[in-house]
């Protein structure tokens, strides 16, 4: 086998009004940036969340694909007036908007002959060249560009369809992680924990996030690192710090 | 009264990497929407998501600053090593980061002088010339510098301060919203829902979203417009496809 060689990033683009003006709770961000992370080792680095238009969602694409190893996108590849994904990728990368001979034998099929719509067809038109992300659920494929993932917005498709997204990415190497709950404030153990990540810069990264649980007040320290020797010895230095200062640890 | 002038943006930056890796669900984004929205008539039109990184913090800070009325942003001002966006965007705009004298008090009140340890003390470290955004739950404010507000990304606290932020915006128009749910797929509807946004295109965003209800699929169309008028117009001829179309209309 093939030594994983180095990290590698993704970027995702949320194309959609219904998330930006607060209308649907985004479900996709945390998904995709799990399973990327988990299954391909690869680390989400940005998020954009932008609105169905044309300029905009080219200006993205242009952008974040030349920026990032892959982008994921996700919406605007249904029937509708406002799925406009396909055509502004195409026009981001100059290449024509047109049939997916695969796509639309895959939709005429699943559909049948008589009820395959102008707006179902539509679902077959792609960027020329475009690599299909077939969709177990739902039929209507999602689609590769150069770098770029296109995905359907509704989570419950997405997540039917990303394991197909696997064997066209190059992986890299997964970041662990380890908590540790402690019961007590940030700034009772933020002096010794930002002397545990400067002594761990390079290698591990030490994030601090309160919580309120059962009426108490704790922080979850979460260390993050692609070695997982490293990460053993920032949870035992967080460890000992907690014993130190005889704070309780909380198991989950 | 003075009138109502324009349509007034904003952008939000989710700094974080509890969220960007996929740890954490982000619930900020879609609060801090519509409360702009509803309260402040004020339109988000771009949302990022970014690493606790100084120069990528910086880099966001000023393009966004630059392109957006406003900008919002969550996260990273609380007391530990991670919490970097106030000496980033004292960085990002030049100006000294220092202590605020009445964020210092507010702190020192709060905590008691005994307990006032250096990570609390960090909290009232804020780019010069700031404003203040009053805490009502946990006394640590956010704070105004130029036209970027800075909110903590725990979101129970930030709810609880985001009213505070109402007297130093400037009141936009509303986007009101009506939506449709009908008992339909997308591609039997997506030809005339076309021509029908094709015709309020200046005026009227029209959205098509498919739902699955106890089993059925169902699509909901949500129109948005500053217009009540012309939303009403819209929401009329959306009906009169569905009934046409002999397409159930879902109440709610």
């Amino acid at each position: 086998m093939k030594k994983k060689i180095k990290k590698i990033n993704a970027a995702i683009l949320i194309i959609g009004n219904e998330i930006l003006s607060g209308r649907t709770q985004d479900k996709n961000i945390l998904f995709i940036s799990n399973w990327l992370n988990v299954n391909c080792g690869i680390s989400v680095n940005e998020v954009r969340i932008i609105p169905d238009n044309e300029r905009i969602i080219i200006e993205n694409i242009l952008l974040l694909s030349k920026k990032f190893k892959y982008v994921f996108t996700t919406g605007g590849i249904g029937p509708t007036h406002d799925d406009i994904t396909a055509q502004s990728i195409s026009k981001a990368f100059k290449v024509k908007y047109e049939f997916h001979k695969e796509a639309f034998g895959i939709l005429e099929r699943y559909y049948g002959k008589k009820k395959f719509n102008d707006g179902r067809k539509k679902m077959a038109k792609m960027p020329r060249g475009a690599k299909l992300i077939y969709n177990p659920s739902s039929a209507a494929p999602g689609f590769i560009t150069k770098n770029v993932f296109s995905l359907p917005g509704v989570p419950s498709i997405l997540r039917s369809m990303i394991d197909n997204c696997k064997n066209y990415l190059i992986k890299g190497l997964k970041v662990h992680s380890k908590t540790v709950n402690l019961y007590t404030v940030e700034s009772n153990i933020s002096k010794k924990l930002g002397l545990i990540q400067k002594r761990y810069k390079k290698f591990v990264e030490i994030g601090s996030y309160p919580f309120f649980r059962l009426g108490k007040i704790g922080v979850s320290i979460v260390s993050r690192s692609t070695s997982l020797t490293k990460l053993k010895s920032v949870n035992n230095a967080i460890i000992k710090l907690a014993r130190q200062k005889n704070i309780e640890i909380l198991k989950i």
